[in-house]
């Protein structure tokens, strides 16, 4: 069978990085892909993991906690800023990153990320991605406003030099209610 | 990094059809995609090759004569009436099947395939697929007419029932000049 949307992310992420590598999770959420990535990078490595909203933030540090995760780096913060929290050292070396664009599923519906900060983001996170490395986007788009942050997205990534990027869409396209597609950048 | 068009349609085809299956390779063409399903079915597996093409026939007897390969049966046929060579007993055994659509790099230019017929291949074959099967489109759309087939076959694609399909796309979004894409669908 064809692999799902976040079965299919974690199979890029898995395939970019590598025991050891710092990797950045740019929207933490429930901390599912925190904890995921904390696995493939192991104790060696290190995750920075971001998320503008407090809740956020708790949820993931207790669920790290319950499971004796110590490799993680938890910071508050809108991801249109993550660059500042980023050293030089860690130019060219990121091991691979994942956003959740949009409205996540069972958060507060209030709070959506907004097409400049994403933008603002990814072109960071590219900047810092090692060759080889994909930044994954799982886009949310059904929310209202979401259509908006898609199409400034995909406008965006379409102007990505191909010399120096691969970007990718991962998309289900006879399905109903807008669901989430992945777009992948990978740097060559 | 981000896999390719064809090794990216090749590895659904791996994950798609077993050993002992039958499989379909709708457009030989030059052999590759024939050869390659040859060996994922194995000796006790069968592969129909069809091509509207002598020179594709030819073509791809000459290489599979080369190779050893004795489980290939290669028909001359529009695809549109592949239907007609398929027993019923195949009727959701096939293990799964890939075409190559539009013009064909290094083929004869004239020759392209045509929405409508296209269009009735696609719908024989998944009606053969078995559950849990995949049928992959390589989209090639940057020649004359290629752009009418692609929409054609999109628009189609997008009525399938999800209930039913799964319909998926992978396509390269920052590349110049049409590079192909993938079209996957898989049955429930």
């Amino acid at each position: 069978m064809l692999k799902r949307v976040i079965p299919y992310a974690h199979e890029l992420l898995k395939a970019s990085a590598e025991l050891g590598e710092t990797v950045i999770d740019g929207t933490c959420g429930k901390g599912n892909d925190t904890i995921f990535l904390s696995h493939i990078v192991g104790k060696e490595g290190h995750v920075l993991a971001f998320d503008i909203q407090s809740e956020a933030i708790t949820h993931t540090k207790q669920r790290i906690t319950e499971e004796g995760i110590s490799n993680v780096t938890l910071i508050q913060e809108d991801h249109q800023y993550l660059g500042s929290h980023l050293s030089d050292h860690l130019k060219n070396h990121i091991g691979g990153a994942i956003f959740n664009l949009g409205y996540l599923p069972g958060s507060d519906k209030s709070v959506i990320t907004k097409p400049e900060s994403t933008i603002a983001a990814v072109d960071t996170i590219t900047d810092y991605l090692k060759p080889g490395g994909v930044l994954v986007l799982v886009v949310y788009h059904g929310h209202h406003g979401g259509d908006i942050e898609r199409d400034a997205l995909l406008e965006h990534l379409h102007r990505y030099d191909q010399k120096q990027y691969q970007v990718l869409q991962y998309r289900f396209i006879n399905q109903k209610n807008n669901p989430p597609f992945v777009l992948a950048i990978g740097k060559n």
